[in-house]
Order: C-alpha cells, then structure tokens, then sequence
C-alpha cells in the first residue's frame, strides 16, 4: 500500500501522539508490531521530549514519528529538536499546517496533518503535506468545531484530496479498521484503543476507568473554547451546567484552571482531573500490549473482510 | 441474509420514514427497487396516513413498511389503522417500545425500533423487537442525548443483542453501506439520501439546498428538547445564539414556535423554516430516483467488497 510505503510500516495503523499516554514504551511498541507508533510531543517540555527521543531510538529500530500541536507555545522548538534528532515523520495538528510544512518538506520530512473537514485537508494537501489524519467528532481529546463524525468525514475528504488519508475517532477493533478502509481511507489512527494499553503512560486508574466506561459516558465541554472530549466525572459536570447557563468562554477559563490534564491523566484524579479519551471507550474492555492490539486488528480486519455479504442479485 | 428474509426484501437497505418527505411515491419506489420503504406517519393525519397506506399499495406489490414516533399524540390510533388495513412492518421512534411492540406482535406484526444506545437495544430486544435501528448523532432529524456516532454506536449494538441491527445516521453512498456491514450490522437504513431524491415528497427548493449543501452546514439544536439536526439557516442561527447565552427550554420553545417543519421542509421557506436533514448531505450532490439510488448503492458496495486490502503479512 501507498501509505504504507509512505511512512515504512508494515500495517497501516497508526497510534495517535495522545497528551500523557503516548511517551517512549508505547510509540516503540506500536513500530515494533508493525505499525507506526507517535510520541505525543503536547504534554512533554522540550527537555522531556528530547530524552523521549533518545529512548524510543534504543527501544525500537523502526520508524517512529512525532505529533506536534501546532498551537503549543514551545511547538516550533520541539519541529526543531525532532528535526536535529534525525526525526523525518510528523503528524502535526490544532494550528497552521502552511506555516510548518514547507520548512518540514525542505528538510525531507513527512508530514501528516490532522483535520477536522475537507476544506482543511484541500488546504493541507495544497501546502504539501504528504497524507492527512480526518478525525471525526467521536475522537477524545481536542475536537473541530464543525462536529463532522469520522462516518461522513473521511469520504468527504477523499473525495476532496488526492493524497492518502488516514480516519480517526471511533476505531476500536477490527471492524472499525474494516469500516475505515471501506470509506476509503488508506489507514488509521487509533487514539482511545492504544491509550488503553499495557504500555500507555496514563495513571493505571484512568486505564482502569476507561476499560470500566459505558457507551454513554464521555461528553464534549468547552466548544466555547477548544472544544475536548472527555470522561463524564465531577469536574465534567460542573463545566456541563456552567456550559447550560450560558457561561462565558472567561468563566469557562476559569473553571478549567491549570494542569487539569496532567492531574487527570498522568497523576490518576479521577474526579477532577481531565480525562481526555474518545466516545470507543465504551467497546473497550481490556489492557492488552500494544503488540496484542495491532494482531487482533489485522486479525479481526481480515475476518470481517472475508464476512461481508454479497449482494447484487 | 436473515434481514432480507425477515423484511421480505431483496437488498439490506430501508428507506426511513421521515416527516415530509416519505409519502407514497418514495416508499414505493424503494420497495419496487429491492430495498424496504417506509412511510413515514409522523407528518400525517390520521386521515392522510390512512390514504398513503391505499395510494402506497396501489404503487407497490411488495413489502412496505410504517414509521410511527410514538411520542406523537395520534401514535395509538395510527398503529391501529395500519393494523386495520394490514400493514405488518412497523418502525417504531421515539418513545417507550415496551408499550407498544406486545400488542403489534400479538397481531402477526414485525416490530423495528429506532435506538441511540445499546442500553436501549437490549431494551427493545427483552421487549419482542424483531430487530433494531442503531442510529448515530450524524443523523438528521431528532436525535439521541448521548451523541454516540454511528461508528461507535453500531458495534456496541450488535454485540449487545443477538436480534438484526440495521445502521442509520451518516450513510449516503456504497462506501457507508460497506462500513455499516463491516461494524456488523445486517442493513442500512438511510434517510438523507432518501431525502434528496427525486420521489421524495420534500419541496424542490429544500432538495436543491441539500446538494448545494457543504459538509459543515448542518447543526445539533434545541439539545435541551428534544435534541435535532437541522441545515443551517437564519432560524437556526436565532435557536444558536439564544443556546450560546443559556436561553431555557422554555424560551426556546417559543423561539421554536409552530409548524415550522412544515414551512421548511414541505413549504420550501428556507430562512424560517426547519430544515431536518444529516451530515451527509455534505456528500450528496444529485437527485436521482429512489430505484438509482438503490442500485448504486449496491454496485458501489460490492466495487468496494472487491477491492478491500490483505493486510496479512
């Protein structure tokens, strides 16, 4: 496949550069089984992510890539850093990509974008980004505005670019994959499936929450702000009847405070921490190895590739 | 396929019952095309229902089915004139299945309910339902509270229940179809694309809005009612802007005011109106007739079956 030549991998499943839960032990693990593991650049100082670096290179001798919020303050020293490292794969995301890409290109990189409607990936695909990440409204974390669910995404965005496009937001097993590829998609990248691992960096209770979730049990706040989506828990709450009254996006600000994520995700609050995850958490029901996971995806895909139905008459 | 058996029909595909749109002509035509159509009850009198169910047997021999919301107020006499004039496929929305399915299944009836959680579909299979539609946030028209989207909503459906479960919400196209059958579900049922074709019963302007629509152009509103996909408009931005400040349920049922249906999606006022429709209409770019779209459907899907990638190394 094109995409997979493109990025070096053996399957075309990537593992999302989640905040907190994507650090060395999971991009590695995800490269080692044959797909493409990310480190998620947004929670990590420029320190950090340098280390990070050096230690995924022992862990792994794969290709591995970077993700980069474009909106973070420290996002053009990191596209730096990763740059000197020798990195040549990024997936960039919540920002510009036509200010970031030409330079990336210049220096032989791939660049992935990830976006939320076709209109933004016509504008990846015309800056020269190599492939585009259409992530739907299902996915945790940070969120488009437009509410475009991954279903009538990704068709749309293929329809609209001639570059490869990987889906996101709503894939959790094997029959995901298969739906994905359906529409059109020349791969996937999985966020919630690979945050609920054995390898993820998140607190062990916030896996154990995620595993625990029911279908129902994330919600969508701060659309006022950058909308994110997360665990339903005390904090979400407050933020849902902030949001009902007509709450400002300064009184939402507020109410967010600092550090939420780290205190949620990494340090393991569960009730007041942000515990960013995606609407699949409800089908997930263990913590298996990333490894385990890329298995049981191409295990189940091809399942399901030999099952569907014909039906002309 | 179980489905088609059940149904009595040749393709995995219904036609849902929408307001407005779904009289006659259109349920005819689907089920003359192989697929099942629906009339939808929900805009008619009882009178008028009970004429659609004469003119729609005059234009078909084969099986068609009703769509009955049961929050309505004429909902019980509905379903006792359709029993009367024989029909024996009914789709029930909105509203408590346990109250209804008994008496239908009593009289010989296959009894369908539309879902929006798997709670609710093991619900409606404990219940006597035949089989379910698990429809996403994507869809037009009322909506689930929790928002699962149809990629995440599928799967967890089918493997709640062991009854058939028909995907709805975000499918426009052969690609959707084999999506929806890769999440494991037996059909689809499809309503924008339905919606925007040549029999439906939709003014023409309304039509033309619907393929001139962007991908963006569609809204959740009216969440602290009863939740509803709508295109965008000079109403919807009003019901926007009101939610944006915190407006009550109240106030919004006056800015919502009444029979606004049938001025947008019957009367063609396309500012005041309210215009129900899905994301997918971002995808649909022609009006073709009920028995084309069918037959695409199925040759897309089985030009996409044929051509799903080995992943196996």
């Amino acid at each position: 496949m094109k995409l997979c030549a493109l990025l070096g991998i053996t399957y075309p499943i990537v593992q999302g550069g989640m905040i907190w839960a994507s650090g060395p032990a999971l991009a590695a693990a995800v490269s080692n089984a044959g797909g493409l593991g990310l480190l998620g650049s947004g929670s990590m100082t420029p320190e950090s992510f340098t280390a990070a670096l050096v230690e995924t290179r022992r862990l792994t001798d794969r290709p591995f890539g970077v993700n980069v919020p474009l909106l973070y303050s420290h996002a053009g020293e990191v596209l730096d850093l990763a740059l000197a490292a020798g990195v040549r794969l990024f997936f960039t995301s919540a920002g510009n990509p036509a200010k970031t890409t030409p330079r990336l290109k210049a220096a032989g990189a791939t660049v992935v974008h990830v976006v939320s409607t076709p209109r933004l990936a016509k504008k990846c695909q015309d800056c020269g980004c190599d492939a585009v990440v259409a992530e739907g409204f299902e996915a945790g974390g940070h969120n488009g505005r437009d509410e475009l669910t991954t279903l009538v995404l990704v068709p749309q965005v293929v329809d609209a670019v001639t570059i490869p496009v990987l889906a996101a937001g709503g894939i959790g097993d094997g029959r995901g994959l298969a739906a994905a590829l359906s529409l059109g998609a020349s791969g996937v990248q999985l966020g919630s499936r690979f945050a609920a691992c054995r390898e993820s960096g998140l607190h062990e209770r916030f896996k154990q929450a995620i595993v625990a979730a029911a279908p129902e049990d994330t919600r969508l706040i701060l659309r006022k702000l950058v909308p994110v989506r997360c665990l339903r828990n005390a904090f979400v709450e407050r933020i849902l009847q902030a949001e009902e009254r007509g709450a400002s996006g300064e009184e939402l600000l507020t109410l967010l405070g600092r550090q939420r994520s780290r205190l949620g995700m990494l340090e393991g609050e569960l009730e007041e921490g942000e515990l960013e995850i995606g609407q699949i958490s409800g089908l997930l029901r263990d913590l298996p190895t990333a490894g385990e996971i890329v298995t049981a995806l191409v295990r189940d895909y091809e399942r399901v590739r030999g099952s569907l139905p014909v039906l002309h008459a």
